[in-house]
């Protein structure tokens, strides 16, 4: 994708300025007062995953990582935060290298991505927090049988021991000279974009690792000096409008990757069975606009009033000058996404992205990941760990056997 | 993508198999007749959509749609049918040419989209049915001046007089020697992929154009000599287990855009304000297997017991012995839906299509169609048009002055 349009524009990190800003009614002051004083806890009291220092690999050892042609292996929060990182780079005129990032076992994917990886020379890196994960463990001896090479493996620390976890012990078999990087143990997998599991992908791509952990760093600090009230005003609101479902629909194609890390950062927290019998969480389902003007549009309008909407976009100039010879069409997106919002009956609500930089992806996920945490503490729920998935697990090993 | 795997079987269509196979618990005896009693009444009083012949297209007129490299400007119905039956046939060895779908307006989708239709030479081929859609009349102007011709236009026939639509004026005053097809005007963009909506794009990429019609006139005719126990199930299953949302999970990622084709039929045809106020229509939300698992599994397990999961995929032999070399993956990928599916605690059915080929998808059209119609009819609302996605219309319109 090319994007030469925001060249100038998406690659400026302004410390001051928040990554998005929120329109949204219907927010109680007392609500909003609330989440900020969980933001100031959470702060002060950072869980494992938001010590961001303690997931940063040392430049020394990063630099490791080969730049070039790389097919990534991973699923879930091992793939979708890379995925989403890479699109913003490669909109904002990062230029970034080829990843190919596979986290698909149909052999109609897999076959063509590793016929690119063969066809390019692509090493291949490994990312599996327990370095156990069925799916990357079977797509990674599908590799090695094409004499790919594995350049990285991303997991937790090696226990030492007879415990050498299966990954990890097929890759060293395959005496391949593998760098082995760490994710700090007690950071689960969807918590962990901001450690190696998204500065290699970056540093193969030839980008600044640091990109979105540093940004995320910064908007750590700046919402421990100054808050946030974009942040408290977003926990308000979803809190006001709570529902089945929550629609995040992208009016930027660029955004829908980010809103797959959102589906699966939230789903995975959020939903659970309580002690007490009762289940909480959302199903997020994100939507692509205008196309889905055409598809939904008509049953978010004219259907049962179950849950909320929120219209995701960047803050472009709404005269699409940044476009270039496309400003009209830039224009037109913004001019439906607002004929839109104006006609939803669901509780709505615009939230605008600074612009298109990775730097700007990491900030906002540092405050998808706090708003997280922070609707969780609310509902009495720990957002670690996935017990439910651990079922499906148990049941894909019996089948194994 | 690449499919050696499937080369063999999937271009098979056989016409006394069903198209797929629904294995669904909790359905009452009672709602599968009525279901039966429902097909029977669409059959013998076809909808407009369902009197196939009409949306045929002359072999030697749709043999005048250029064969090459096509840049599809569409949006909904217009396009979300082709690009299904695209990846169907490439998956089924079929070598469709390349045909790109460009439903978009963000300039960063676009400008790349542009770029491949020049470097290749590409035609144009605009769908749209009232040939006034503002999306697809924008990307027109940003094709022609790239200088590119277009080469087809398909729409609702013209009514001449003064009354040419802004598209097919626009096209005719470009001086291109447009090919102009038509789709009956009673049939709506979303009921559409039968007429010349399928059928030119298949031309365009070289293959069958009556592929996907063809088959779809076969299994009605089958359905009018034998019933469809099947569809009267499936239709039946979803009577019985209503909710907020219904979940598409999809095993092979092949039918990722079919699932986007039946969220556009089922929201923009079941979403609807009844007069007496009531609401009805569910969301349909498309999810990957098994990579969700991953991600949204959490949710469904242990979140509140709102709506129902369809799991769907191709019924491939459980040993993977069609796929090759990569048979683990395949039986994995199997392993993985099984696993999942006996630990769902939602309302869960599995729909398994028999093969890849297009004509297999026709059939599965035809039924998704149908039973789209036999649950309004049972709703008592008109699946037809799109009151609301009118209104949103309306507010472009007024903003765009």
């Amino acid at each position: 994708m090319s994007a030469s349009h925001s060249e100038t524009k998406s690659v400026v990190s302004n410390e001051d300025l928040p990554c998005y800003r929120v329109d949204a009614d219907g927010v109680p002051a007392a609500a909003e007062q609330e989440a900020q004083a969980g933001i100031a806890r959470q702060l002060a009291e950072p869980p494992a995953w938001l010590a961001l220092e303690r997931g940063v690999i040392p430049a020394e050892r990063i630099r490791k990582v080969p730049v070039g042609p790389t097919l990534l292996l991973g699923f879930g929060g091992s793939a979708l935060g890379a995925r989403a990182a890479l699109e913003f780079a490669e909109v904002a005129g990062m230029r970034p290298g080829p990843v190919r990032i596979l986290d698909a076992v149909d052999p109609a994917v897999v076959k063509d991505a590793l016929e690119w990886a063969t066809a390019r020379g692509a090493s291949v890196m490994v990312v599996s927090k327990s370095a156990r994960t069925i799916e990357v463990l079977t797509l990674l001896e599908a590799c090695l049988a094409r004499d790919l090479r594995v350049s990285t493996m991303i997991s937790d620390p090696d226990p030492g021991g007879e415990d050498t976890a299966p990954i990890r012990a097929r890759v060293r078999a395959a005496g391949a000279n593998t760098l082995e990087l760490e994710i700090p143990p007690e950071v689960g997998g969807r918590w962990s974009v901001f450690t190696a599991v998204g500065q290699a992908p970056l540093r193969a791509a030839n980008l600044d690792p640091m990109l979105l952990t540093g940004a995320a760093m910064r908007e750590r600090d700046r919402m421990r000096a100054t808050g946030s009230a974009e942040l408290a005003r977003s926990i308000a609101w979803r809190g006001a409008h709570p529902g089945p479902f929550s629609v995040l629909w992208c009016y930027s194609e660029v955004l829908m990757h980010f809103a797959a890390w959102v589906q699966q950062l939230e789903c995975e927290s959020l939903g659970r069975l309580r002690e007490d019998g009762s289940r909480v969480g959302e199903l997020v389902c994100p939507l692509r606009g205008p196309a889905d003007q055409h598809s939904v549009a008509q049953l978010l309008l004219d259907g049962p009033q179950h849950g909320r909407v929120t219209i995701l976009d960047f803050d472009d100039d709404e005269s699409g000058i940044d476009a270039g010879e496309l400003a009209t069409l830039a224009r037109l997106r913004i001019v439906e996404r607002e004929a839109t919002r104006e006609s939803m009956t669901l509780p709505t609500r615009r939230l605008l992205v600074r612009d298109r930089g990775p730097a700007t992806l990491g900030a906002l996920m540092l405050h998808h990941m706090l708003e997280t945490a922070i609707v969780a503490e609310r509902m009495g729920i720990d957002p670690y760990g996935q017990p439910a998935v651990e079922r499906i697990k148990r049941g894909i090993r019996a089948r194994l056997g």
